[in-house]
């Protein structure tokens, strides 16, 4: 009933046979990170890296401030000076570090993906890497953030002084104006990639994306990262999730299905604007509903559209896992009549799929235009169903595959996200309005289980 | 069973419900085409175009060159020269009226995104048609080609020589000569997209999209757009469509399901190496393969993979379109258990979506990643399903919504398509191995039908 799918065989995006695909078998891609400090380099190396683990791309990232904090942990503006020979020289023996672990990580076949963050602010540097990358088979992805904004660099600093290990402990007004020395002194020799540099595969972000240029993408993994990268912002901004109210089905234990709201499920969709409400939406926000094309979403938000007349979106990306056969089973018929399969798809959760349904990874394959939107997008609400609302999570949180297909969701409860710089904050919200639990341990076949939080 | 979609709340990326959704309600584009002559201008335009339409937005191209062909169909060289005034007020008159019609076309409500195709060679052109079209709530996106190298050039110039209604019935040297200085008289007075017009919301393709830059894109669907763009290349390739053998569940008249392939299917997936051979390939060309996840597509090019060690790949979106509760019935126990959805299926094909399946507009949703992939991909051979061949064959015909849901594809018949610059070849390849015929009428619910080409 269940056909698996080899996880080392597979990327979100097609599932590999003979070879890596569009790709070659040995595709390897250093991702270059090139710009002066607090031009958001970090950040978008660490939304990267989710991204391609979300998508199952093995993936790391290698940032050449930490090996140079092992020697040197708080180093003052002084340290960056390029006429400072030591400091010259530690730096040096840090990016030599992290380019000689980087290249064994690629050698030892533990990824496609490796992100070499530092600010790579000459030309010099960039070709050394450039051989040192080509030398060894691997390809080189250039990306570039420049920045004129004066007020984005004054919010980067404010985060970097505050979060920064470099400044831990210090006095903030202190730090930030050492960490204003410090980019000075990379000004000092910093070259931005220009014509010279037009046979490497680039691309260059100017004021978070404003401008791209795109210069030279060649394979598919590029591409897509590409794409993903010139989505971001920084704009601040919530996503709230939300399961559909308890349905008729849900009541029967049953899965799948595409039927109405149960009397409680309808009692959360007449609570859900008072609950989107409480949860705090920035004064004259605009946000935008997004639902599968399932009733029991649409149902459910309803009210919400109708009271606050904010856009409505029916997305059938959204809709959830195709149990195939067993859509309208519960778990114990499942059980009874597919013992074999039922066991076979706890012992791997996210790649068993239904027969004439889908995995968890095929639900990943459809949700990802999601995630290039949801990136693109500003407040969102979406509310939709249990499998799908996990990957999302899973998304944001940078959950693993073994993890997500096990996430417990409650019913008639309200998740609110809010990315940051350095990860995403979130709060729950209950309506207080009962419904059954629809989450099952591995293992269990139980009707009902109790929920673990409630 | 079947749940309507009304078409025109419809794009292909989700459903609108309240309005048009991330767009607001009256979106409308206005594509600014911007190049010297032979710079591929109208190709893209007409790509795009297609790409729309395709995804169901509604689209037009206005032509400045048809215009202007009303008055001058042949114009020599000197009609371009920016000193000849007579030619410079037609070439403005020409300008004025396809810009008034473009205009009309957005009041009448009769569609969402307007190519204007001209060279727009001046900041002050440019500016003028910015203006027009914001004073009348249209956003503008200029989409410039630029290319300095000379093996394009000429290309472009050979293809227009030969295409343009321009050098009709004209000597072809002749007209090349007069082309090229036709392109001078434009080179006086052009001026690239600069800084200075960065307010713009634009996109520069550098030599067919080697170096691509894009500026303040804003709104969702010419974010799609410009992605479209930027994965387009001219490389000279073809693609290869096949349906899989016939199957069991073909002998049985059976639709969906995961069957083997019949006897009658293996021989034709021994046969395909030998018909791809016979319909072309180029000396040395790469080739991948690509299948569904289906059993009967993965063993129809399981001999060609293993012969021609070309590389495969399996992707989720080429499965058959899902039947939902129907999967596994005949069309004639459609029509006796579901009679009404069954005639409701007939009077809106492309629509109307299976209970706990999906409609042909569903289908084209989960493809566009791979029309994407296909634009950025060489030679393709796509071994697949009915339904989707039928989705991807519309793609490359600019086949009717209305039409491409009863578009006839034999089984054991190999298309071969070569997309050119106006327009994309076809040659079909039969390989004389008897199959039942799978394609049923409008209102039949008959087992077979004679095909009406065998």
């Amino acid at each position: 009933m269940f056909a698996p799918v080899p996880r080392d065989h597979t990327y979100c995006f097609y599932r590999k046979t003979d070879k890596f695909g569009v790709q070659s078998d040995d595709t390897k891609i250093c991702v270059v990170m090139v710009g002066l400090p607090a031009r958001g380099k970090s950040l978008i190396a660490g939304k990267a890296l989710r991204y391609l683990h979300w998508v199952g791309i093995p993936a790391q990232i290698f940032n050449v401030g930490t090996y140079r904090r092992m020697d040197t942990p708080h180093p003052a503006a002084g340290f960056f000076d390029p006429s400072n020979p030591e400091g010259e020289r530690m730096r040096r023996a840090a990016v030599q570090a992290a380019r000689s672990d980087l290249l064994k990580w690629f050698k030892e076949g533990r990824g496609v993906v490796a992100f070499l963050d530092a600010t790579n602010s000459t030309k010099a540097r960039r070709a050394w890497i450039h051989k040192c990358c080509h030398d060894k088979g691997i390809e080189t992805l250039f990306v570039e953030s420049t920045c004129d904004s004066e007020e984005i660099i004054m919010n980067n600093i404010l985060e970097v002084k505050t979060t920064s290990p470099d400044y831990r402990g210090q006095d903030p007004e202190v730090a930030a104006q050492d960490f204003r020395n410090r980019i000075r002194n990379y000004e000092k020799i910093y070259e931005t990639i220009d014509e010279s540099e037009k046979s490497y595969t680039y691309v260059k972000l100017i004021n978070v994306g404003s401008t791209v240029v795109i210069n030279q993408i060649k394979d598919y993994i590029s591409s897509r990262l590409v794409y993903y990268i010139q989505n971001l912002h920084i704009r601040p901004r919530s996503i709230w999730l939300s399961r559909h109210g308890e349905s008729e089905f849900n009541l029967g234990s049953k899965i799948g299905g595409d039927s109405d709201l149960s009397v409680r499920g309808e009692a959360y969709a007449r609570a859900l604007p008072g609950l989107l409400k409480q949860s705090g939406i920035p004064a004259g926000a605009k946000l935008i509903i997004w639902t599968s094309t399932l009733k029991r979403t649409i149902q459910t938000a309803r009210h919400l559209a109708a009271e606050s007349g904010y856009e409505k979106l029916e997305w059938k990306a959204l809709d959830e896992l195709d149990s195939g056969v067993c859509d309208g089973l519960t778990y114990e018929e499942i059980a009874e009549r597919y013992p074999q399969d039922f066991a076979a798809r706890d012992e791997d959760k996210y790649n068993y799929r239904y027969r004439g349904g889908e995995s968890y990874r095929d639900v990943v394959i459809r949700l990802e235009p999601i995630i290039m939107e949801l990136e693109r997008s500003e407040n969102v609400i979406i509310v939709t169903h249990q499998a799908v609302l996990r990957c999302i999570y899973a998304y944001f949180h940078n959950m693993s595959q073994e993890q997500s297909p096990w996430m417990e969701v409650p019913l008639h409860t309200l998740i609110k996200l809010t990315p940051h710089a350095y990860g995403t904050e979130e709060q729950r919200f209950k309506a207080n309005i009962p419904a059954v639990s629809t989450w099952r341990s591995k293992g269990s076949s139980a009707k009902h289980q109790a929920s673990t939080d409630s």
